[in-house]
């Protein structure tokens, strides 16, 4: 079934301790879109200055990925510029240019509104909430959301999270969200607050999944090769999501799937700069990591 | 089988965000062996000053706890007080007195030589080498180390890593131990120093176990009430060597139930201050977090 996403594009410029790479194609929703291509058709909103190249759309295009909602208005792209640490566990930004990303407000098209799966990218809860209201009936939302966010938009979050089905957040985000300091604790509380389904991301140590149904935990695919971690996180939810549009039911067994799923595209993502890797990812590459992962987990 | 462990008997005071112990019984074998006779008889290979009480050696005892390796020497049994963050993922040691443990140089009764199964708790690489060389024809040796040895006594480190058949390292040591910052290649490249088995402790993250044979992930248990983390990684190693000296087989499906097994025990452990909550701990608590922790991988 088809998966919306809403979220930003960029241009961003990366250094990691395997070097630098300059201007090339991000943001959430196309790291998103880019790895839930692999699995179903996606339409993207998303928005662009007029100094967005043709050759960014039609990699995208090529992939199966309905533009339809990309606007393009006067000004630049977004841009941003990062510098990870030594291990890649810690990022540093060093510049920020939200350009016409800046007073982004989302326009769903018509033809999108039927979406069944949307997934609501990082932005200001407000943002994502008007996206929720311009769906018809959708079957499935989820958010991700960030620390800026849960200071600075509590309220506005909270609202959000009574009126969407997953959130997915990192391991920080979670304690933050909820004020437990365990995090086992902090997953049980989190759906409390409104969602069916929290997926706690924990970088190199996998991921915990917590709905009122079962508990489950992932280690990351055991990749040795990471090259630029940039977009792990919106390529995880691109493979949940995808894989989870792609299936008949909302099953317990289909959820844990699709985490697999989420973790071995992330682990494409990560081996190659920016969107490199994913982009030339096919669902073949995709089940050979996922048969390894399922061994990874049950040893012998 | 029979299960020997050479390591400290201390005294610890112990601060966590959850209060304060004054004095307790510690030390890496007390855990060991408090963890491990759950699963098996053990042989304590240890040394304590004249102050140690009859109160401990009762509380071993009273678990089939084999102490004729015990040496009481003139002085002060070994003692150390830590403080934990607020987080408890990091501790601050406010004091160490070696005391009679400064020189300790163990001698393996004549009626231990036999045992099949070896544990050297952390230690001085050339002391945990002359525990090896005392044994008759040990089937299984593994050793724990620490960063200070990786760093101060290398040359003896990677002698004793030819001499025994496992090593249990966290993820720090690991890296240190390789010179490799990722993981997964620290934990392949540890293999290549000798020992068939590698495991990797995380933390709240879990483990990996790294083999010729099989690569394996598994989360720590669920537990929301961490109260004390000191012992953790050494009653993970009690759960983990307990459960495989019992087995029949050092089979690869042995080997990772051993691991559950250990992680379980260490879940125990950090649920009480120093080792209250594993002394009262039987094998009913054990097999019944187990199947919660099986659970967790599996999902639903």
């Amino acid at each position: 079934m088809t998966l919306l996403v809403v979220g930003s594009t960029a241009f961003d410029t990366i250094e990691t301790p395997h070097g630098k790479a300059e201007k090339c194609l991000g943001g959430s929703s196309t790291y998103f879109s880019l790895a839930a291509r692999l699995f179903t058709s996606v339409r993207l909103v998303s928005v662009v200055g007029q100094d967005f190249p043709d050759a960014h759309r039609k990699l995208l295009a090529d992939r199966g990925v309905d533009l339809d909602g990309v606007e393009t208005k006067p000004g630049k792209t977004f841009a941003w510029h990062g510098r990870y640490s030594a291990d890649m566990n810690s990022r540093e930004t060093l510049d920020v240019q939200l350009n016409t990303f800046g007073d982004f407000e989302p326009k769903v098209p018509q033809g999108f509104r039927d979406s069944p799966f949307v997934f609501l990218a990082n932005g200001a809860p407000a943002t994502q909430l008007s996206v929720v209201e311009q769906m018809d009936a959708p079957r499935f939302v989820v958010a991700d959301t960030m620390d800026l966010w849960i200071e600075t938009a509590r309220d506005g979050l909270l609202a959000l999270l009574q009126r969407i089905d997953g959130v997915i957040v990192n391991d920080g985000e979670v304690k933050q969200l909820t004020g437990k300091s365990n995090l086992i604790a902090a997953g049980k509380a989190a759906l409390e607050l409104g969602p069916k389904l929290v997926i706690v991301k924990k970088g190199e140590h996998g991921c915990f999944v917590f709905s009122n149904f079962f508990h489950y935990a992932l280690p990351a695919y055991p990749t040795e090769h990471v090259v630029d971690p940039t977009g792990a996180g919106d390529s995880f939810a691109g493979g949940f999501m995808g894989y989870l549009a792609n299936c008949d039911q909302l099953s317990l067994a289909n959820m844990q799937r699709a985490v697999a799923y989420g973790t071995v595209t992330a682990s494409l993502t990560v081996e190659g700069f920016g969107v490199d890797r994913l982009a030339h990812a096919d669902r073949g590459m995709v089940e050979r990591r996922f048969g390894e992962l399922m061994q990874f987990v049950s040893g012998v």
